[in-house]
């Protein structure tokens, strides 16, 4: 893969600054230049070395870049992706971190001029913490990353941000944005809401918590507006996902009133299996 | 607390086997003599130094014994607890490990000479892993442990067992039977089928799995029979227990459908605090 001239990664946050140190690490990009809304947030970013500058001006960054990363919220995503169009140089690609794809992918697709390719992208890797603090060069070391593919999609530039995104470490999927949407309402938004509805519902008795309550409640602890967005741009495989977990958690509910011992231990021991087969 | 002489712990798996540690490594008891249904099992535990000696037989081991300690699953427990009373010396102190209390206490106390006191207990430790190969002297360390009293309950036998899981490195609280039911069925039981049915809601997508999903079901690659035997110990208080989580589920999926930002917002806000408030 030819390096970067020129990076703009927006949003300087724990993905942006991982992708940043990721990127420096690896010589991926000659310049990185860091935007977001905090002056101050540039300043740690450019001492972690996740970026060589900061600007607040999103026009000066993505200015003569090759490659543009938005790495903020998904809703974000979609207003920023609308606002650089007219700044960007022909050829420049764009992807993203964003957490939800059919939204972010129909709205830039939409916005962004013909000359300009967009490749949406979802890393899964990430943690309840934020900020570029917490940012690690080797955070998508291994894991699983998203790129969308539309109709619209030109096979040099995904061909251009699988190799990107492979670099950093990531094992490259290609999906549709509706698959994957539907895929990560399971996978990552449901355990999300799992988990909050968890906290919720047992709060009269946290005084008594185990080990096993603090690791399924872990992501309770993620930032609130991030996932209010992530949820409402992926409203309907959500709430499907919510009705086949209401219907399994009923299921576990009807067999033990009944006092199903047979049943309920055989759906224990598979699920077991299933759980065993998954990475720790 | 003056040291016991002869100790018998019944089942000498993860919980048995990190008692047996703990009691040797600070000399609490002379003699710690392990019982269980395999031999290969007890000599793994003399191997580990849980126990000094094993018996396949539980009435040579609790003959004499002024501690037996019943660390195996909770249906076990209650009929272990209706065998052994013939065979107890006078003063002989029992108690025990499950995870639910209200049924094994009032069986326990049903059918024990007056003569032997019983104290049920509950250390809130633990993971998904099982066997003495697992077991660690430290396990207890910091962990609550849930006493139990009731109008049965000497008050002698119950400081003397307080001193005991104390001296192990847990935090006492004592509640009635009942209480503790209740209060788990929420912390515990509850986080459990939250976990096995998301595994179950989510497997035809469970290659796209992130860390996030692999935290919150972690606890579903526990033993199938013994998480059958506490549900079905504890019905009452896990059904009103998943009665609530499912309503907790109902009302963000009505936040979500609605696209109610602000709630859903506000909602997750007070949920991160509550959960970042607790341990890690």
């Amino acid at each position: 893969m030819k390096a970067f001239n020129k990076i703009a990664i927006i949003g300087v946050g724990l993905i942006g600054g991982s992708i940043g140190l990721a990127v420096k690490r690896k010589r991926l990009g000659r310049e990185v230049v860091g935007v977001c809304r905090h002056k101050e947030s540039l300043q740690r970013a450019i001492q972690a070395g996740a970026i060589d500058r900061g600007t607040l001006s999103y026009k000066e960054a993505v200015k003569e870049a090759d490659l543009v990363i938005l790495a903020i919220p998904v809703t974000q995503i979609i207003k920023m992706g609308s606002k650089i169009g007219p700044y960007l140089k022909k050829g420049c690609l764009i992807t993203d971190a964003g957490s939800t794809k059919e939204k972010i992918c129909r709205e830039i697709e939409k916005t962004v001029p013909r000359e300009i390719s967009f490749v949406g992208a979802h890393p899964m890797a990430g943690s309840e913490k934020r900020g570029v603090s917490e940012a690690r060069a080797d955070l998508f070391e291994g894991a699983i990353c998203i790129l969308t593919r539309s109709r619209k999609t030109k096979s040099i530039a995904l061909k251009k941000l699988t190799a990107f995104w492979k670099k950093l470490g990531c094992r490259i999927k290609v999906l549709t944005a509706q698959r994957h949407d539907r895929i990560v309402a399971l996978t990552s938004h449901l355990p999300h809401l799992a988990a909050t509805q968890l906290v919720k519902a047992a709060r009269e008795s946290l005084d008594w918590t185990s080990s096993g309550f603090l690791d399924t409640t872990r992501i309770a602890s993620s930032d609130a507006e991030i996932w209010t967005d992530i949820f409402l741009t992926n409203k309907r495989f959500v709430i499907q996902a919510l009705d086949k977990y209401i219907e399994q958690l009923r299921l576990a509910r009807d067999l033990i009133r009944k006092g199903n011992r047979k049943r309920l231990s055989a759906e224990f021991k598979k699920v077991k299996r299933t759980r065993d087969a998954l990475r720790k």
